[in-house]
């Protein structure tokens, strides 16, 4: 960028803005502007927030967890049930999970899928703390794991790991989503949905 | 949002950059994600130019410009052209001729448009310091204003304003885009196009 109008500070801010997911250099411009503006309602708040979560933002080390205690809110909480631990690829599939309010259990979070084109294999993902909590009290383990190539792949590897502890590994049922029209479905959710349908 | 699972410091993270232009709650979410991940990389940086931003950037009291000082590196810079202002409403239109390079003169953002509906006055604009800024050397004002209707009646009020002080004002050439495809341009930009035809 040929820029001599503005100082330093403001290309930086840009240049970082601009490595956030979801915004281009042009957005991320945007969002300088948007942020100068709006110093006190914003950029002041913004700094400060990103500033605590550097401070206080840990992993959880059960689980994987972000959250500012480890173990985090979730594996510390007696009411959540100690038998299920739910597996996700990664924290956003959790605060999905949570957000929809559908998990007593406790969750594992690996970190990502498998991989080998990539050079990701069991090693990379946070697999060695899972087999090591797959232990009484727990009694299931249901993977909930993208319903992707990697994602099946990551499951049947997980399960192979899994055997043999006298402990039920589940996963996600598949089919057509809730509100989905069939004429919009890809074959493959198609295929899923025929192939374990229910009886009436 | 319903979110037992992470602190408050990650729910307020997300809030925040949801109110950036370009991102919904959706991929404020995964940009708070991405910079938990790479703290040292992302995070701390971004946390810095913020901070770095709020103390050091000030609007430019000459032009409106957004600089480590003030008058701003543009007004102050002896090389541009005394003679020439370019009147633009946002400081990202002036982003935008900076980055094309074309233009030599000054600026002076008006920090938006007139807007009746909305209330926007002209009272509202920084129009006031133009109109102090319309004397010698200055010999030429140039609004590069939006080719809208508000651009277009900010224009027309502005050149009101700044008749009888013996300096041009000028607007910027409406026509065919550079690259652009008559099939897929709108009805008044061909309009525009017909009626400023050159002579070859």
């Amino acid at each position: 960028m040929n820029r001599k109008s503005s100082g330093s500070e403001i290309e930086r801010l840009i240049g970082l803005l601009a490595r956030l997911p979801g915004l281009g250099s042009r957005s991320a411009r945007k969002a300088a502007l948007a942020l100068l503006k709006r110093r006190s309602e914003l950029l002041e708040p913004l700094a400060a927030a990103l500033s605590a979560a550097a401070a206080k933002i840990v992993e959880c080390h059960t689980c994987g967890n972000l959250d500012t205690t480890s173990p985090c809110t979730i594996c510390q909480d007696p009411r959540r049930d100690a038998n299920l631990i739910v597996v996700v690829e990664e924290i956003g599939d959790l605060w999905a999970l949570e957000r929809a309010g559908v998990v007593n259990g406790l969750y594992h979070v690996l970190g990502g899928h498998l991989s080998p084109l990539d050079g990701i294999g069991p090693e990379r993902l946070n697999i060695g703390r899972l087999i090591e909590r797959a232990v009484p009290p727990v009694t299931e383990i249901l993977l909930a794991l993208n319903a992707t190539v990697e994602g099946q792949s990551t499951a049947h590897y997980l399960t192979s790991q899994l055997q043999g502890r006298g402990i039920a590994v589940t996963r996600l049922a598949q089919g057509v989503p809730i509100g989905g029209e069939l004429d919009y479905l890809d074959d493959g959710t198609l295929a899923a949905a025929i192939k374990s349908r229910r009886t009436l």
